[in-house]
């Protein structure tokens, strides 16, 4: 964990900047291997799904959320130095914020954020703390999934549930290559088409009444090697969920079955072994491909919980700073009733900073132990259930 | 994030070591304040509540788990260098384990380690993953949570479900200081206390049928000062999360209304603000204590996922890895059918060395910044609702 | 140490980015304390010191190195969000790099980058290994300095030594705050301003010999507290080395007496410590400031050693890497035959950084520990010399 | 850089604690490749080429320093757990320390470490800052060689001056594996044998004298593939100079040329290429077999200055903290008057660490860029001399 708030990471490193209202936004991301071929298109097709006014579900506004690439990149190829994308702020109306710093809204880090600045941090349109930044992260992710597609590692998330409407989840094993290819390209990914028409009403519903409303996002990692990550602090999970809560607005992470794994015994909840054609099968995947902290070559599987935008039209009780009293807000302007399409390619793309990130802390071939011979013993032997004692 | 699996933090910095069935398991806390009175019977009481065998519920082996300081305490008072506490292994039957590493156990890290470690990984007892290393975690927390409390804050968890029964939550706010102090120093932490029979019946059930159960822990942290975290990475549940999913078998977290608010409007979600008696009150804590990654001042909240005992034993499908054939699996053995109440503490440990962690991050007091003067503008003015723009 | 090669810190997190002939170079400063005036000419006034063309020793193009806040500073003052500088490249003449990836410059990066990066490493003017890159580290200092001199803290340098002129060395107690003004505020900064006479003829030899030359830059930092830092790899030498090594060129760091120290006795080199009008004092500074890793309130005291600029317009022997075979090679073009003038602002700046950043490391005020008294043994008795026997 | 104090490394991570006159020191050595046989008479070898009294050049006591395995290895090989190692402190006398606290000892931690740790720090022996903690260093770096040594790396270090008598240095190229094997297994290092009478001859001198001497240690290290480390602060001048100060009484690091290259000009520092036998090869080496930050795959030479040891039997100026008062101090008891022949290994052993540090930061197969294909430019072109222009 860096202390310093915007950076993150460890053989791939990850530094976002800027605020909603500065000249720009962007990001630096160190570390990337060279030699690898950038297709522009491809980040402007991952940045697209997550800029607003894509479609009547989200912000009026359409922004350019261009990104220009600063350095790093040399003809189409990175050079390994640090690659930085600025992506400017074309679409800011000047205006006045003056009673922002005093009147804090609810659900937002306005109080928080009050708190650890003395009020110096800039609050305009959220200034760093606003989900604009994400498209930062959307950009590096952009990046690091073209790397890891060459290597057969492919993510994609779906909206599993926008307030109650549910949609299919993520089959546990044998994901195929298609629909992952889909939802990673879809503007409003849904595994099961029909869902996206009543996630559409309710997302509606909850503009019409001047509100917001939360989701789920799930996300799968398909052709990621078995034997990365580590025990205890090292695991895939702490790696994930502390690049996934630095998205706003999530407030939970969980891992293959997840919360769900609380209410199941161990019989039902373990994953059998099963060799099938010769080759070794993990049977269901309540791990979510993850068992003591390390990759088992099955899919990942991870879900995040997004609450509701807090910026909603009705009337708010808060408080004004200054005077020191009661006031009553109700939040104009142009505002997301539900953030959950665009956090799709945003979780995503946390997925995939956090994927190059363990594949780059993978030891070198000349450190890769060889396979261990196993133990000379009978194996009728072996076939003895073995027995632990040390809890 | 550190690429080393077994070391966490940044100001303050845990190194757990040892495997299960070697001669001592130990930890280093450094970064530690220096001046801190350690009061070994509080230490000595933390690392009851996680040992087996204290209680019918869990393995029926009494482990001495005596932790002895190594370093960093002199007369009683830390002295700034690194803590070390070692703990020796003393219940540890030697027998043979020749076929653990040939059949991996559903649903334990052996499959994984396996692959990670080409074989070499001690498999005696589970090694580094066993739960026995999350006694180092207990002992370290003990310690953070003595340096906490002197400064008022307070951490404690108890059994929010094992299985379907469910205990009552915590209060959103208004945390009683009684309530704090019964569960952080029970043996079977529930706020409802009708609540433990039920538990102890559903897990006594489980036991009964040679299987296991998972449960939830909720925690809370009261009286930790506003303003520290940051946005994106730097948050508090980047922070939290990253060493709670160390704890094995953790395989959710969320915090606040968690997963909840994925089905809740933003006017339930957000957390309104008010004076009262003069003094900013937050009303609620859907936030769980967090705004954009920063505390609040209110109380902190959180939960964890934890799945059932994957060792149970009833016959389980595995293979074995040297023949490449299908085996049935029996784990015999002692081994506890659910960890949700050893699971407390250390859930209450991972969030004494965070919120040591985060204190340790705040700015010394010269670099902390005077509050910034409001602007003059009219009072009536800032009661017009703000408007934002940018998304 | 972070394995990402670009970026330093911890608390402070400085990440830079670019490339010599790219669009623009830049950097990124993260958790910088929120509320501190940045004055903009104070931060043009450090990068002038740095640019070429100031005068007729360094090299003839006059660039811009303008400066460009993209975010973390509004209305002039710092929000607490990370720091974004951009500075355009302007001064690039577009022409044919074609050979140079196959001809590595002796004693320049090329060969060694060309290893890492299998030949995709920018090298047209150095590419990310370019001095110009400095830019960046002089306009990180340019802002850290500001937070420091505000606390009293302020950072000079000079040219100890060109070849083999030496300038006179800091007093090693008691430095003048108009000596560390006047140092840290011109261009060609000398403490015996005879010297600098001597040393623009040394380098102008180099010229015209068509060579170059190298040298010392000695640096002191005032006004630090005592007690920061820490034992083992947490001292002060390690962290400031970390960053100073950072600078190309740089191949040799001392602090105090440095490498002289291994010529003196224990009783030459131990600084005694003395009351003086009722005030602790340190005679003399051998040690830098620094003892056990620790500050100990002395002024902070060290010398990097810079090698003479590698491009030289004689002709070398070098290989076409392509041909696999000997080729003669002369560099052509403007290149500075001296860097250590230019390179003064660059060390003080990387000090400037470290310096901040040890700050921040300092506990909160709530985790300082109160002066423990000392023991009432009988005063006589404590000037019994004491006795140690551990080695 | 850890803020933590005694905490070193990112994808191997070294954590050292322990005091001098405590019950044991140790060490955590945690991201070790598992499946490397660990022999435990070569790491008794190393720590005891470190060990005090094993000459009459050194301290009169012969101190076991037995290492104890804990954790991380099985049955003689890593299991790619933690590796924790304790050596426990047998030859303790006890006895009084009472004025230590009150009359700080020149030239030592003590009053550096008074204001850091308010007086709470372990002053017994030294506590935390005793040049003790070396052995752990030493064990650390006796397991890093001998992984390294199996990867045809081999590092070793003599004593290149002490006072004033200075020992043969390296030769820059081609050093033989039989020189280092020599070097690396002697317990007073010399590469000229004649010189170590005459440093004995300086050292006994100093102990009649009631004083002590300082001196260079230079390292080797052969083997190293090019193309490892990184520009910047990823430097491996970076690496090695952060763990090397932090050795208790390095004032000094410098590579290759070091110091000297300050006074050398272009054509003299700058390295050749040829191709010599259809190999590339560097002649001559002021580079210290690093360019740009990165191994060229020339041998790593630097250059550590060692002060002599602050601990004197001459009367020394010191100050009564408690009385507030100036005091005489004469340290009595069992000192080494030359810390030199002992730091030889720990020097080695910071570079092992650093050294597997620096592979295990190099991408995996999978990572790594494929050789970019030269242009196809004519040849003659190629050999026209490059230009530059940018600084």
């Amino acid at each position: 964990m860096c202390a310093a708030a915007s950076v993150w990471g460890n053989n791939l490193r990850l530094s976002i900047f800027g605020e909603s209202h500065g000249p720009a936004i962007g990001l630096v991301l160190d570390g990337l291997p060279a030699g690898e071929v950038i297709d522009e298109n491809a980040l402007l097709l991952q940045m697209s799904r997550r800029a607003p006014g894509r479609d009547k579900s989200s912000t009026p506004r359409k922004e350019a959320d261009t990104p220009k690439i600063v350095s790093g990149v040399l003809n189409g190829i990175t050079t390994g130095a640090p690659l930085c994308i600025l992506i400017e702020n074309t679409n800011t109306r000047s205006r006045d914020y003056g009673s922002l710093d005093r009147v804090p809204r609810p659900g937002h880090s306005d109080y928080a954020a009050y708190l650890k600045y003395a009020g110096y941090n800039d609050i305009r349109g959220g200034g760093h703390f606003s989900g604009r930044l994400t498209a930062c992260l959307c950009a590096a992710g952009a990046i690091c999934r073209q790397i890891l597609f060459r290597r057969g590692i492919r993510i994609a998330g779906h909206a599993a549930s926008i307030g109650s409407v549910q949609d299919t989840l993520f089959p546990e094993t044998h994901i195929p290559d298609s629909l992952m290819e889909r939802l990673s390209t879809a503007y409003f990914s849904v595994i099961d088409p029909e869902k996206e028409k009543e996630m559409r009403a309710v997302i509606e519903e909850a503009r019409m009444a001047l509100d917001s409303v939360g989701g789920v996002v799930e996300c799968a990692v398909t052709g990621m090697p078995g034997g990365l990550g580590g025990p205890l602090f090292g695991g895939v999970e702490s790696l994930l969920s502390s690049i996934l809560f630095g998205i706003p607005a999530v407030k939970g992470v969980e891992f293959g079955a997840g919360f769900g794994t609380a209410q199941l015994h161990g019989s039902e909840n373990n994953d059998p072994y099963r060799y099938e054609d010769g080759r070794m099968q993990i049977a269901g995947n309540k791990a979510g491909g993850i068992l003591g902290g390390i990759t088992t070559g099955a899919p990942i599987l991870f879900r995040v919980a997004l609450k509701p935008t807090p910026s909603i039209g009705r009337e708010q009780e808060s408080v004004d700073l200054a005077a020191k009293k009661n006031v009553a807000l109700s939040i104009h302007g142009r505002h997301d009733p539900c953030v959950v399409p665009r956090a799709i390619p945003v979780a995503e793309s946390a997925a995939a900073v956090a994927m190059l990130e363990l594949l780059l802390s993978a030891p070198p071939a000349c450190l890769q132990p060889a396979a261990k011979p196993f133990d000379t013993k009978d194996t009728e032997e072996s076939q003895q259930p073995p027995k632990e004692e040390k809890v």
